[in-house]
């Protein structure tokens, strides 16, 4: 895809209209006509750039991610993961949440925007997360057949969207470190 | 409230029809009228019955959850998890897991729905819950002040609406059998 016409600046202002309007009016409610409204840009040119709504949709989220988690090696399974949390502050994790909150739901109608998001979010995230998971195996923090390896995602997944709908409150930086402690390092062994 | 005109056969079945149209068309696009009209019934009585249709959908949610979670006493906490598991086949649990995705995006913008299924499902299971984790915590197999006691609706809501999202694959018993033992009681040291 040609991509020489946008600058760094310009796709990142475009990848925060498109999150700005999925949060005000979700997956559905999102047009190609409203991101191209908002952002001053042709349709043609949002079309060119990212061949359709979903793929569109799945690199605002990547954008929107913190870079290179993988590269934070503190030397311990805890450090590496207290030191993720201390790079997203409280009011990004709520809007984090919220998203995945519509997100659960507009995949399971939308099998092309799950395609794109596993593939351009979900699956490097995951590897990501692999190869922190790596390391401790590798120091002998973990064993290498815990069969919570595998379960990292649903873990923390768990805790990003059921705070909210359990207990009323917004996911933020204090909680997930509790979670991390009691649920994910316990059940890793570490 | 008078119930006293419907039969329980009655009321389950139309029950079972709110949480057909909920699969069907969602929560926004369930109205009474629609309920109406499958189940031959006027609005009147719907209204005169649940008040509303948050109450009408939360009762319909609590209608299809097994009873009585907080009866199944095993004489540990593995074989309590494990026998409620073998309560509900995969199918149903499959039914769960989409619903419970839609509904997590529904509250978040109808704070009405989410009070009602507060009220009327999220806490009475989460008290059944307690209640085996009590025992668990009175057989001394779980220590007391075990800060995964408070977290395990956010495990298992991980496992539920995770799966089909990460791995694209539905929930079913032999998972959730996977992951209560990989993650549930190694965090609650068990």
């Amino acid at each position: 895809m040609a991509r020489s016409r946008l600058t760094p600046e310009r796709e990142s202002e475009l990848y925060e209209a498109v999150l700005d309007l999925l949060r005000e009016v979700g997956y559905d409610g999102l047009t190609m006509d409203a991101v191209a409204g908002r952002t001053h840009s042709s349709k043609a040119t949002l079309y060119r750039q990212w061949g359709s709504k979903p793929e569109l949709v799945a690199k605002a989220l990547r954008h929107n991610k913190p870079a290179g988690l993988a590269e934070i090696d503190t030397g311990s399974l805890r450090g590496d993961f207290h030191a993720m949390l201390e790079r997203t502050d409280d009011c990004q994790m709520e809007k984090d949440s919220a998203l995945m909150r519509g997100l659960a739901h507009a995949v399971h109608e939308n099998p092309e925007l799950h395609r794109a998001l596993r593939e351009l979010l979900i699956e490097p995230e995951m590897s990501e997360f692999d190869e922190v998971l790596r390391r401790a195996v590798d120091r002998g923090e973990v064993s290498a057949d815990n069969p919570a390896l595998k379960l990292l995602p649903h873990m923390l997944f768990g805790a990003f969207v059921a705070r909210p709908l359990i207990e009323d409150r917004p996911v933020d930086r204090a909680f997930l470190a509790v979670y991390v402690d009691a649920v994910v390092l316990p059940s890793l062994g570490v």
